[in-house]
């Protein structure tokens, strides 16, 4: 799959896993809801959606090392349908958010345009992207 | 969620994604098909799926570094249905897999069951299992 159509396929997808490194260096992951912003980079927020943790773990981890990595994947029980996308970048938090983020995010989440997140968030620029597909 | 609750839908789930270390320290991110071994091991296996590269990144980083996590998720439009459970472990690559192992995965796939994947297989020792629930 060529990076063009890998990132739109990355950019499509409605969820991908976001995963950050605790301080120990050990991998920890969460799922996300997120949008590209200027095919460069990929903004996420904090939302109202119950956490399981506060402060969130992914936050004081990408404090600690902004290494980061998305990845979105096609399930089908048919696996020669299967494809996924990774993403690989750097994170950095934000207590507040640009209205180009906002308007990203509520573009392609109509449960963001009817209740804006209320942060912190996370603008990860991208470094490499790399799709596969089955077939 | 408690633990049991959560070990029983992870072992249900079809799909799982996989974060490992690389050599360098930070994530990669792989989609794996798995299952449970006993309740408190996990088993994927290198099957006959097309590969993005050999040989495979996933297994010269668990040599390098045992840490790994594993996350399965429901997706849902509808977010008070979201949930997921994280696994956290040690891995390990083996060449070759006893018959149990098989077992348990061509018992969940029958993919598995009409063509055994040739390995390596990993083995996972679960140190810890997280659950969420939207609601």
């Amino acid at each position: 799959m060529n990076p063009s159509e890998a990132l739109h396929r990355f950019g499509e997808a409605r969820f991908a896993v976001m995963a950050t490194l605790r301080p120990d260096g050990s991998p920890h992951l969460v799922p996300i809801t997120f949008a590209l912003v200027d095919d460069s980079q990929v903004v996420t927020a904090i939302d109202w959606k119950p956490k399981s943790g506060r402060p969130l773990q992914r936050l004081a981890n990408l404090e600690h090392d902004p290494r980061t990595s998305l990845l979105v994947d096609e399930r089908n029980e048919d696996w020669s349908r299967l494809w996924w996308v990774r993403v690989d970048g750097r994170g950095r938090t934000f207590g507040d958010a640009p209205v180009r983020w906002l308007e990203a995010l509520s573009g392609k989440y109509r449960h963001y345009a009817e209740r804006p997140p209320g942060g912190p968030y996370i603008l990860i620029e991208i470094d490499r992207v790399v799709g596969w597909a089955a077939s």
